[in-house]
């Protein structure tokens, strides 16, 4: 194990156990520490390599320091028929998250539609992993949450708000689902982070130094910079960014009586806690719709059908294959991946072994 | 009248009882008439002089001709307690969108949530007008619409979805409400037929030529060119403006049985009807939340107090005055228009006079 880049391989089903069994280690129920694990592997399935198992350090860490609760009392403090507040307890946002989009589900199914804001609650993984519990229900899931500050609004030179991502999906017919998970910055942090580790300069647009002057050093995001939301500056959109990130904000963190903007508390232990508190923990976002409730289900589903049919058919840009739809890149990946395994990088692999070597909960590589 | 950018001042009132006057004039209801005058009205006193009066010759236009039904029977097909979908009967839609967006608010007040999904209706004036609508009830409220394509899906060569604006409200304390009114395309297309009329260039990612190809040269819209989806370009988030554009009409159509993506019918008689019709009419979409179906209604407007004034606060990047909060800007424009009445430019006064004469409804020009 000596080039950095290297990727070892793994069955997706080695990586759920071990993470299972270390949130186990620490008191995290069986069900519950599976539901995690469950959520954390989906991620690793769908290429999202920065949201799977090479966050598993940090949950561990989080637990260790008992900054997150391992049995927590989820409950919903505030209802009306397809309405709700959940307050998580402070426990994993991979247990809460799944126990919150459940209650959404399940008032779909009964008032048509069912929507919930959580607060006191952690990093929950994939907003695009609860959309994707929607759909087996034949129900369009919403899924969004705040996280730590790293973005600047439009004009401000520091950073106020998360990556604060907006998932929605939709289901085909024969045509596999659309889903849309992104997030509400111009780039994903991990862009940045890939581009540090190689030495490269970065677009103009994607962060802007501690002064608030654009910049395509990539060390300047680490030196007090911010990231800039989609669309970048004002003439390009910038504003709407900013706009979709605050939406996101307030929905999980304002209606819920979370930590709004930049007091989220961060979800690294390097990173500091905002000394302001104004609410309890981070907030998530979900909410789900019965198609039923609109119209005929079948009807929907073949014209979702029928959509990605003609966008598939649009006349393609030069140098390129036409617009994809969206959702195909992770379905590719899964598809790939829980055939061949999850590769790892080997920074992730000797997190992994560390905890191992700290928990003695055995992890093979190969 | 000779130069094409003088501007005439008209008191508020005058453009709203001509406007309704001229909708009385091909049979519209006096209620509804008023109605759509106000919708009209709304977006002048905010700034968004694209969506006002200016487009009065159209309706006058599509009437005339007998593309929209002044005495629309709008009903709802199909409803859960939450959900509905509204058929508008091809009515004009800024009558057709109140009035779904009533149905959402009063869901909301009795359900905690209210979504309607609308079908065969017209073009609604700005989002904007809807979810202040809501915030009068102290409700969050959300609208959305499809409109005639003009956006590119990213890595496609040709118009295939509409600028599809997505606006959301949250209603404050003392401080103002924040509103956010943003087109999911790169920039408004009235932007591009200002840079036309001056005969100026554009900045890069705002559209493609009718080869797909980038350009700064407006006058290739015009020449059947395609904007751009907000992000532009695949490194600066294209696919995300193309998501979200993706998003707003599967919500406003597949959902309510309009007519998606290319095949919505155009709101200019210029523009040819798609030989392909997949529903009726355009579609809008549009919700409403309780605030106290998730938590104390004072607590939240409270705290919607703090965040703006917290973003206020952020340290602004060079050359600014710092962010802004969405819907400043056109609170601003509102505070003004109100006072000292709308500027038009000659052409849109000319376009009125046209509607004057051929009614026989005065209007005073000063």
């Amino acid at each position: 194990m000596t080039d950095e880049r290297e990727s070892y391989i793994f069955p997706v089903g080695t990586l759920k156990n071990f993470s299972a069994a270390v949130f186990m280690h620490f008191g995290v129920p069986r069900a519950d520490a599976e539901l995690a694990a469950e959520v954390l592997a989906k991620s690793d399935l769908r290429g999202i390599d920065s949201h799977g198992v090479a966050r598993l350090h940090t949950y561990f860490e989080m637990l260790e320091l008992g900054r997150i609760n391992p049995k927590p009392k989820i409950k919903i403090v505030r209802a009306k028929a397809s309405v709700a507040t959940v307050d998580g307890d402070n426990g994993l946002g991979l247990v809460v998250g799944p126990k919150a989009n459940e209650i959404a589900m399940e008032k779909a199914e009964q008032h048509g539609s069912g929507w919930i804001s959580v607060c006191n609650t952690n990093h929950f993984g994939i907003a695009g992993y609860y959309v994707l519990q929607a759909l087996e229900r034949d129900l369009i899931g919403w899924a969004m949450t705040n996280s730590t500050k790293l973005v600047a609004p439009l004009w401000g030179a520091e950073r106020m708000l998360g990556t604060n991502p907006i998932a929605i999906a939709f289901p085909g017919y024969r045509e596999p689902p659309i889903v849309i998970d992104m997030a509400t910055s111009a780039v994903a942090y991990g862009k940045i982070e890939i581009a540090l580790r190689k030495k490269e300069q970065i677009p103009k647009g994607w962060i802007i130094d501690e002064g608030g002057r654009d910049t395509t050093d990539p060390q300047d995001m680490i030196d007090g910079g911010a990231q800039l939301p989609l669309g970048s500056e004002r003439e390009m959109g910038g504003h709407k960014g900013y706009a979709l990130a605050s939406m996101v904000d307030i929905l999980c963190c304002i209606l819920s009586g979370a930590n709004w903007g930049p007091f989220a508390p961060p979800f690294a232990l390097r990173q500091e806690i905002p000394a302001r508190s104004v609410g309890k923990g981070i907030g998530h976002f979900f909410g789900a719709m019965q198609i039923d409730g609109f119209i005929d289900k079948d009807e929907f589903k073949k014209q979702i059908d029928e959509w990605i049919r003609v966008f598939r058919n649009t006349r393609p840009a030069p140098g390129t294959n036409g617009p994809l739809i969206p959702g195909d890149p992770e379905r590719e990946a899964e598809a790939i991946r829980s055939k061949e395994g999850i590769p790892l990088i080997k920074p992730v692999v000797d997190d992994l072994l560390d905890i191992s070597r700290k928990t003695g909960i055995p992890l093979e590589v190969k």
